[in-house]
């Protein structure tokens, strides 16, 4: 991967082996690919906390890698997961995408529920 | 859109709005978040060539937006879309996202033919 355009980092698209969902978008550098190809569980670089983190590594909720697609230029990645505890987001709802941009300008929800209580699952 | 955590940019996935397969990743500024809301079609914006550009400008591959979804932090947005002429990769493949990155660390191409031939496409 070419780790080198983008200050050390590569956009990964995580998408839902099953369904196609995009749960979430985030930054891995080369470590944190290395990492997730050698464990098959998703890790990430956070560029606010500048660290190498586990997705799940406090909820319990880990990705399970299950096909890595790589693009053109070789400066973004796809990863099909499978999503232990069935919500990729830290506010509970199953994809950080969960909200639609309507014409007018308003955010409108797109999911039904939540499918688990953040101050739960993260006070633990 | 939260524009000012990533140097002015925010990514987009870019999705067939049919099938849910991930067709490309780019970069939308806030002059190109604004142009595909008013025109319906994507436009994004070169970190290399530092401007503005409507995708299929000079293939007529054009990308119709049916809908955007925007994320928790409001700094990542999928766009579900319908490709005209059929393939989203300036190589000729439908998607950027052409190739798996197998455990060995080859890479194998994962579509089984080009929908155009990019020496045609943009040497018109």
């Amino acid at each position: 991967m070419d780790f080198a355009k983008f200050h050390g980092l590569v956009p990964a698209v995580v998408q839902d082996h099953q369904t196609g969902e995009v749960l979430m978008v985030a930054y891995l550098n080369r470590e944190a690919f290395e990492r997730t190809r050698e464990t098959g569980r998703m890790h990430y670089y956070s560029r606010s906390r500048n660290k190498l983190w586990m997705k799940g590594e406090t909820s319990g909720h880990v990705q399970e890698v299950q096909e890595i697609l790589v693009d053109c230029d070789l400066d973004a990645a796809v990863f099909k997961i499978r999503q232990v505890g069935g919500a990729a987001c830290h506010t509970g709802y199953r994809s950080c995408f969960h909200r639609r941009l309507e014409p007018s300008g308003e955010l409108t929800i797109t999911e039904t529920a939540k499918v688990f209580d953040p101050a739960q699952v993260y006070s633990q």
